[in-house]
């Protein structure tokens, strides 16, 4: 294809991006206009909207005061030459736009929870489709935003480069865009670790007092921690998540945009990921429509009526992406094309193996629950099992994949060329996210929903109606998060190899240094292999253990509100939930501290000590650890809690008996797992990579050894 | 030196292995003599025997059908060419000779339990000697066998090449001794495993139904499981952990061996590593005879008794390793000294670093402790994240351990001497082996003693002083596992150094084939990372998965003795505690079926499909990862132990209240992760390695892609 045929189609790339956004506009304007149910049901709606804009705010003053720090830092050193001069406002941007997705979906979602709960009143169909827009809403932002961020970006550089040749000015401009992704990767970080502690610690805590102590049920809004509860849900699940997958997404592409400059591909290779994945953006906004339901449907026609719109997705842009490649590329590398189908498929496989180990339909979950009859040990020896096997079959997708990828779009040949068909496996798993997201954030608006149902006393079919949506909410959440981790990984991959692209390119232009060696048995890259190993079970230890104090001050705030605001039992007095909304809000801004700066300092410090070789180990190592960990954290933990739900639907003895008290032990144990540290590993491995290529000039410079 | 003298000089390996085995024997005379306490004492002691043995014959049984059959295959393979003709026999003697090494340790400890018990009858001197020199026996067989193993080949094998020149020779010599290790790996992994799966099935079976169905005490003769319980502590922590080393220890000096000829040191680099374990043995031999205490002595008194002998050996072999490097490869190669030296320092500071996250008398696990509170869920949870945070500090030793030994030996102007120093750093960490295991080795025996006391209803004072003695076991046995971890990680990393090697031997004879690419970005070598990354886990959920089936068979065993059989509980009838000893013998034998089956075809199917590069990357992620989940497993499981025995002690409510029953959910999870899944991951690493290096040959021969 011609250059200026090319360059006139990538216009197409902010075009699908606005359309995305366009469409997200009309959805919100349309749940806007939705019923909102009874008096009670708005005021609960409201208390829950409170306290999640409440905790953002405070979040993004946080968030605020160290992306001013990290901008100062960044721009002292492009004062000093180490890095582009854009760098400081591409991270501020970054994090600008991965937080307004984030806030954009939180807000929609707290605006259909009441709606969702309110159009039960009249069908499941109905509320599906309200809660499943609102998803939709937050996977169009992220998406939109994440396309528009890199294409601006785009345009910008390439303008500003216009005096340079093609050959010259593409690669100038993917290796700048490179170190845009920190940004994005920074403000993951704190929304998704904040969001899961907050999330997490409201919900172990409601429980501990308000069901074990009180014999109160869940939902009941005599307990003090209820809305902080439900707040969590939107602050965790759908702001924490779209950041997340946001900085996956722009990842993916920017290290594929990287990786193409590399293999000497010039333009055609940028254009591939930019297309493919404004291609299966507009895919996504069609497979959006086939996503309804009729009345009385069950848990697998509900199911099957959100696989339509994936499969349907999956399938279009598969399609599209043969002659994109075949067009921009020619026939010669076609074999690309296959990098894209074995990203597609692999995500569809971890989706599958997280269904799998997950649903109590299927035999692991079911054993779990069978285990509860010996008491909460082996409940825990066995979910840990569970969660430990569950790891294979998605490492042989992953390394699948990456073989797949590498070697069918030529890297045998052409190791450059390979290591772009890994970058693209990555953008085809994440090409459809816009889709994808849009069933995994619908189920915390169907939970919500189901929660004001409760609160509000709404009639018995209303919450069965929401109580099947939210049960089908927690089957797509194991399947989304199955893809946010296979995703990372991919993603993680593509980005240490632009990390070893930038470093090399950084030696060469010094002229006076050995290249690097990567080899497994090189001290340096051994020493930071264990070290990045390591990283991952910190950051869980970190988090959890950030998890279990929030819970202890929660536990101590319900049980002072009992004791000191007499009538909240009698229904005649109100208590103070804004109260335990502020402990979690404060707690998880405090308590993110430390892992954050583990992500930003270790990258750094390895580097210092042991050299570029040192942090490419540490990524390796990390990435390793982190996949397995990630995987095994959110298997157990949907497990725990499938199992106890299986165990409150009747089997070995139903709610109450000693077979469900285990299961409960097993069930709290699993919400940090898969709700806190399993997703926020998911970051911590991208924005290790991240900052280390930020930082590779400085790493190369200043390393003592 | 000259070739002569320093022949000469090596003849004192086999003259000291000898020594260690005389001066066992000596000991274990010693210690049959002395008195076996009452009639009921000698019969409690005999069933515990009995047990033992009958587990052992049906083990050996079992290894011995799966010897034979890899010895065909072995033999069939130096029949094609691809292994030397020795492989098969030297596979054998190596298992034989572990196998040995556990038998003698454990009939030894069998002996020695009743005697301690006692010899506590009248002092706690008394009963520390017989209890610390059975631990001697079984390090200093486990020792002494190992490096009569080596010499006897070694010497053989030189008689054999005697017509070539000894530059010739050595390389041949070592490239064909280092295919060695296997069969000592293979038993290890069986006789740990195994051990494993028995010890904690009956540990948790016995306390699910004695202790909470029940409500009869800890080691009440009433239990039908509670022979089983004591044999356990024979069969996993006696001859289980010798095994273990055992395997670390050849390991170690096979792959510093072969790496010495690869840095092209010749004889005399040969010689450092096995002179340096010899005199290491000598200087454990001279230690023994400091451990010694007096009556009235406390926790810490006994403890420095047994820390005097240790570190004075250690003091010794670092005296006497300066003379030898001096002397053997003269003051140019003397920065090897330091890498042995790190090797000696970091086994130290990883044992420190397993007993201050394991013990109560430090902040982690009084920390646990206060988490018991609220509830079994807050306590596995901060379990978990102190396992997991444990991982950092061990991590850095081992790292730094690495850097040291590699860089101060001369790496980084000659890379394979690097290499010998991280061999020799191996070598070093395990020279005082027969020390640290006496150490390690003598709790099983306490534990025992303080078993037969109980059952046979010995006096307070008795009890009280196999108390102390069994207390100190559980830190000696922290500080052992974190040596066994350590020297695990050292170790296999010189092996897959070694492996390297073999293989750029292999491909050097071939001629036609490119050379190793082991970059971590190379897809083969990633993939393979990914995949090793997983087996520990797999590895652990199989075994965690075997004690939680025996367990259950066990738990039913016991109810089933308990109705069927009257008069159990008046003591007016004896419970089947054959039958319990039966049960655990036939399902470990059975569950190890699969692990085993694991660690042998993974690397070779790995091979298959993705050649030797995968194979070293799967090596180095079995490495990474397993390093770190053992640690995690043993360090969560000790503090959970003693967590449990803290409250015990009157903290937070003491024995039997709600705390306490929390506590006791933590200490059953952590039997398994400490005792069986924990240690034998050490194992799996090496045996990975050993696997690799055998069939090296045939992958490169029959490798797919």
């Amino acid at each position: 294809m011609q250059t200026e045929t090319l360059e006139a189609l990538l216009f197409l790339v902010p075009a699908s991006a606005l359309a995305s956004l366009g469409f997200a506009a009309f959805l919100s304007f349309r749940i806007l206009r939705l019923p909102q149910g009874t008096e009670e049901m708005r005021s609960i709606a409201a208390a829950i909207r409170q306290g999640a804009g409440a905790y953002l705010k405070r979040q993004y003053t946080t968030v605020s005061l160290f992306f001013v720090a990290m901008a100062l830092v960044l721009s002292l050193l492009a004062a000093a030459g180490f890095l582009a001069p854009y760098v400081p406002v591409a991270f501020l941007t970054g994090g600008f736009f991965s937080g307004l997705a984030g806030f954009i979906g939180m807000r929609i979602a707290t605006q259909a929870n009441v709606r969702t709960a309110a159009a039960a009143r009249e069908s499941i169909d109905k509320s599906l489709r309200v809660a499943f827009d609102s998803g939709t809403v937050t996977g169009l932002c992220v998406v939109g935003l994440g396309l528009l961020f890199i294409s601006l970006w785009y345009f910008f550089l390439n303008g500003n480069y216009r005096e340079l040749d093609t050959s010259l000015r593409v690669p100038r401009i993917t290796s700048i865009m490179l170190t845009f992704g920190m940004g994005a990767s920074a403000m993951a970080l704190f929304a998704r670790v904040g969001g899961g502690i907050f999330t997490k610690a409201a919900d172990v805590g409601a429980d501990l007092v308000g069901k074990v102590e009180a014999g109160i049920p869940e939902d009941d809004p005599r307990n003090p921690a209820v809305i902080a509860d439900n707040v969590g849900d939107n602050v965790g699940d759908v702001a924490g998540m779209g950041a997340d997958l946001y900085e996956s997404y722009v990842g993916s592409i920017l290290s594929t945009m990287a990786l193409a400059s590399a293999a000497g591909l010039g333009l055609g290779g940028v254009g591939v990921p930019l297309l493919l994945a404004a291609f299966g953006l507009l895919a996504s906004i069609l497979g959006t429509f086939l996503v309804r339901t009729r009345e009385g449907a069950d848990q697998k026609a509900l199911l099957r009526s959100l696989r339509r719109g994936v499969y349907a997705s999956t399938f279009l842009t598969a399609v599209l992406g043969w002659f994109l490649v075949l067009l921009i590329l020619g026939p010669d590398l076609l074999g690309v094309y296959a990098s894209i189908l074995s990203g597609l498929l692999a995500g569809i496989l971890m989706g599958l193996s997280s269904e799998y180990y997950t649903s109590a339909s299927y035999t692991p979950t079911r054993n779990l629950a069978a285990s509860s009859q010996t008491g909460p040990a082996t409940v825990v020896i066995r979910g840990l099992s569970l969660g430990m096997s569950s790891t294979v079959f998605p490492v042989v997708v992953v390394a699948g994949a990456i073989g797949a990828s590498f070697f069918l779009a030529g890297g045998g040949a052409n190791f450059n060329l390979g290591l772009y068909g890994v970058g693209l496996a990555a953008v085809g798993m994440l090409s459809t996210l816009a889709i994808t997201l849009a069933t995994d954030a619908y189920g915390p608006v169907a939970d919500n929903a189901g929660g004001i149902a409760e609160m509000s006393g709404q009639p018995p079919e209303v919450r069965d109606r929401t109580d099947a949506l939210d049960s089908l909410g927690n089957t797509t959440a194991a399947t989304g998060k199955g893809f946010a981790i296979g995703s990372a990984a991919l993603t993680a991959l593509a980005l240490i190899a632009a990390f070893q692209d930038q470093v090399q390119r950084l030696l060469l232009a010094d002229g006076t240094r050995a290249a690097m060696d990567l080899s497994l048995l090189n001290p340096r890259v051994l020493m930071g292999l264990l070290l990045g190993a390591t990283l991952p079970f910190l950051f869980a230890a970190l988090t959890m253990n950030a998890v279990g104090k929030t819970a202890e001050l929660i536990v101590a705030e319900v049980r002072r509100q009992f004791r000191e605001i007499p009538g909240i039992m009698e229904r005649t007095a109100a208590p103070d939930h804004a109260a335990c909304v502020d402990i979690c809000t404060r707690a998880a801004q405090r308590e993110i501290l430390a892992p954050a700066a583990l992500a930003i300092l270790a990258p750094i410090l390895t580097g210092l000590v042991l050299g570029v070789e040192g942090v490419a180990g540490l990524l390796g190592g990390a990435t390793a650890t982190g996949f397995l960990l990630a995987v095994m954290m959110a298997n157990a933990g949907g497990a725990w809690d499938n199992a106890k739900k299986h165990i409150e639907a009747g089997a070995y003895g139903g709610k109450g008996s000693s077979s469900h008290k285990a299961a409960v032990v097993g069930d709290t144990v699993g919400d940090p797992f898969k709700d806190t540290s399993g997703p926020s590993i998911n970051i911590l491995i991208k924005l290790l990579s991240m900052v280390a290529i930020v930082f590779a000039g400085v790493i190369l410079r200043f390393s003592l050894f």
